[in-house]
């Protein structure tokens, strides 16, 4: 196969019937950069990260909102869905409202729901951990949150904002947060 | 760079080596419209549109799944997902029966497990809200659900229904919904 | 118009302004194979199955994880979300620990939450069914899981596992595994 051929300031590309664009990238011939063209920005992008977070307290509720904000910044996806889940089984994350009354309730309504004493009613305390509320009190709280992206931020109600729900803290633990769309 | 050169009813791209579509089109030079292409079938699409919903009474459970089905056509989506959420942090969004007897169930269950009253028993009602109970409710009940998108339909089980959950109503309040797929 | 033009072994594409490759398709001409194309690779994919479940008994709680995994493999998708639901509104799928006495406690916990007996507590039971508790516990485990797809695997904290929560069992049903990504 002949190398690509300028003539008059134009260039041909001597492409064979049915080539593909790998192809061309494996024999050094010209081909579109993606990365840069409109084509790419409606390509499906994904972006990960893991925030990490190490709460001093067996229980938090902690506004990771701003982190997640930067996070879809640096993807510099516009359109599409991000998922924050937390990657242990003892926290949540969840959106709610950041009024610290509130979040109080929480707190009493999930031991009234879901008590950490007397530790010994839950038989899997038995395997050594007194967690076994903090399994309950993270079902009621959810695992996850699915966030639609458009224009490029979190399209948010008035008062959406995303909480890291911690509840057998005192150790470092992470949330990931995944971002697809174009 | 030379304008596009035409040989006895052939085209040629004056490309050079690495341009992007993008160039191509800041110039003015013949490119692919991809919106009309088979290309374009296969690069994601998004839709969002918002819900409105008036319930007269402090608490109900809509049907919403029409609303959403239109949604979904309208998209013209095929494969993909579609995420429907409450943009107010005191309603839901959950997917179970259409059936009267469980709704009724379902409102006094709630009201077992997160009594409206007395108002008092909260602190965040002491911001001036009477709404905490509603706070608890629609963690139970849940922010959102993800469905999948399969040939252009919501890919459902027999008794599949998406419901809106107002736990404080009497105003106006929002739904998204975000399909992403191709 | 003209059929594609070689001179020494080179090929023109004989396009007219904004021929898009449907044309292009359709009037025999060559073009680029997607399907084999790093382009392909970047385009967006999905995956659809469904897992079926027979529980012997009321309920129970199965680890379905390596069913999931297998799913994800015949994909081949390696960024991406993917969502796994049951499709029945007595079933949950959820994520926490592969631990007998966690489980054995979630039973005792959600019998307590949403007791099965007596029966006739519930309206819902009026229409001939026994499962409304049924219908709450769902609601507290959750329908559904979305998880983030990373280099071709399950984006996991190290201890999380899916499962099939059953809570009306002892016929046939469903769980929906969805994937979209490239």
């Amino acid at each position: 196969m002949r190398s690509p051929n300028w003539d008059s300031g134009r260039l041909w590309f001597p492409v064979p019937n049915r080539v593909c664009p790998d192809e061309l990238h494996t024999r050094g011939l010209p081909h579109f950069d993606l990365r840069h063209s409109n084509l790419a920005r409606l390509l499906m992008k994904s972006y990960r990260k893991e925030l990490w977070f190490q709460v001093p307290t067996r229980r938090a509720l902690l506004n990771i909102t701003p982190q997640v904000v930067q996070c879809l910044r640096e993807s510099g996806i516009q359109e599409g869905l991000i998922l924050v889940n937390a990657m242990h089984i003892t926290a949540s994350v969840f959106i709610n409202d950041d009024e610290s009354g509130l979040h109080a309730d929480y707190e009493s309504w999930l031991e009234k729901l879901a008590p950490h004493e007397p530790v010994s009613a839950y038989r899997h305390n038995e395997t050594g951990e007194d967690n076994a509320d903090a399994h309950m009190k993270r079902q009621i709280m959810g695992r996850e949150v699915v966030v639609a992206v458009t224009a490029g931020k979190l399209d948010f109600g008035p008062w959406e904002q995303i909480f890291y729900g911690e509840f057998d803290g005192r150790r470092k633990k992470r949330v990931l947060v995944k971002i697809i769309g174009e």
